[in-house]
């Protein structure tokens, strides 16, 4: 069983490379874009800077077919739903960011882990 | 611009109609299992009893076309990027649970929101 997700836009980040990507999110980390298409306008209304909000996100580079990996933290190996790995079989990263402002609707937040151009899924208030 | 993504098995909740569901995660409600597909047991390895796992789960009975609606907490119209609301493009639900037990690889939680049989998508390490 399977149903289709749209991407409503894409996140702008620093990093051009897995390699740059940080493990987790970062509080204090450097400040990422939400870039929503026009079409997806009025669905924004009401958001403002301070509101804090749960962002869902594509993460198109994962392997969608590993089932198991060794943890970062711990070494061990786990299972990919015992893990944060964006290696899953939908890759969906969740990042909980506090709105920094909103200009031109395009919503500034701080401290993202995705590759720049990540499709972005879904926000809603945290 | 779309993709797809699997169900990796169903929740069992005991609300079976949506005016019986909560309208957030509580954290002393009802026990509800997260039955995984068979084909998914090795991805769960390394979860245990007391752990925090963030789920997310697919609304569908969801109206994929709502644009806007009134906050349920302030009677305020606002876009649905801007609430918390099933209605959305892409009906995702997040909540952190605790891991209650885990037995016959089933996975049971306390106290979410959604209908008996509502699809999985992901269950990943709070």
């Amino acid at each position: 069983m399977e149903t289709n997700v749209q991407f409503i836009g894409h996140i702008e980040t620093p990093y051009n490379s897995l390699d740059e990507c940080p493990v987790n999110i970062e509080a204090g980390g450097p400040i990422c874009s939400l870039v929503i298409k026009k079409e997806w306008m009025n669905y924004l209304f009401g958001l403002e800077s301070g509101m804090a909000i749960l962002i869902l996100y594509w993460f198109e580079k994962a392997d969608r077919k590993r089932v198991q990996q060794n943890s970062r933290g711990t070494g061990q190996l786990s299972g990919v739903f015992a893990l944060r790995t964006p290696n899953r079989p939908n890759p969906i990263g969740a990042a909980v960011v506090n709105i920094e402002k909103i200009e031109n609707e395009i919503i500034y937040v701080k401290g993202l882990d995705c590759l720049n151009g990540t499709p972005l899924l879904d926000i809603k208030l945290a």
